[in-house]
């Protein structure tokens, strides 16, 4: 098996897309900790910018394809962490809008400077960089679809 | 902020990384429910498989770039389920080696179908598919080397 699966380059390329995001994200945990956030809790910063007044819980989920119990789970803590404010819509009680504190702000900027990653990205070239987000936008995209979430994410902007 | 994020292309790669393998991810996990495993576990099966004899734990914990102390409690659980085995070697004692049991190699093999990833990832050319793996292949390296990582993971082996 282990000479049939060197030839099988799907499986290779699912075993790389899973390798290459986790070491970029492991070396984005290392920046991101000198502000004291995850790179979970980034994702939900961008998340919560980009959503603007639509930021509720529900649509949050949506966006980061995690559970709402789960996501409930992180709003909560970063909450507690100051970086994040509930509030409860003024003409739907049972809705809760969440919004960046100024903490939370600054932490997004932090956050978005990236570093670590414009350092491991400029070993492409402009051209190829391109090409790498609009495929991946296709593996996105398809996803999604075989998910039977029919509405793709509004994040990041189509361009 | 939205608009001078709109035209930082380096953020956007960024997010897409994450959300193109976690929608990928999830499309996958849907698939391995059938066969009663996570993603996570298909992840360690095919790390285990790789290694042969020389899959201990702290070189698992390695190749997927996890701390030792997780990979220690999906090890315990995939045990459990009866998906691998760990014996002590017979020289040293104090060295557990990780292997498949039978259950553990069916489980692989039908983990490595991928299927619904197969069906995501027709949406690129051969040509592409090939790109996009060298691309991902340069981006894990770069960021091994942000975080100190000195060896890079054997598998997938180069081609």
């Amino acid at each position: 098996m282990r000479n049939s699966l060197s030839v099988d380059k799907v499986y290779i390329l699912w075993v790389l897309l899973r390798q290459a995001k986790d070491a970029v994200f492991k070396a984005t945990e290392k920046e991101l900790r000198q502000y004291g956030i995850s790179p979970e809790e980034a994702a939900v910063l961008s998340v919560v910018q980009a959503l603007g007044n639509k930021a509720i819980p529900a649509e949050i989920s949506r966006w980061l394809l995690r559970e709402p119990h789960t996501v409930s789970g992180i709003l909560s803590r970063m909450e507690k962490k100051g970086l994040l404010r509930k509030t409860k819509d003024l003409d739907r009680k049972n809705l809760v809008r969440v919004s960046l504190t100024d903490k939370g702000q600054q932490a997004y900027y932090q956050s978005a400077k990236l570093e670590s990653f414009r350092q491991i990205i400029s070993s492409l070239s402009e051209d190829k960089r391109q090409q790498l987000s609009s495929w991946l936008k296709t593996l996105r995209e398809r996803a999604l679809k075989e998910l039977g979430v029919d509405q793709e994410p509004l994040f990041p902007p189509s361009q």
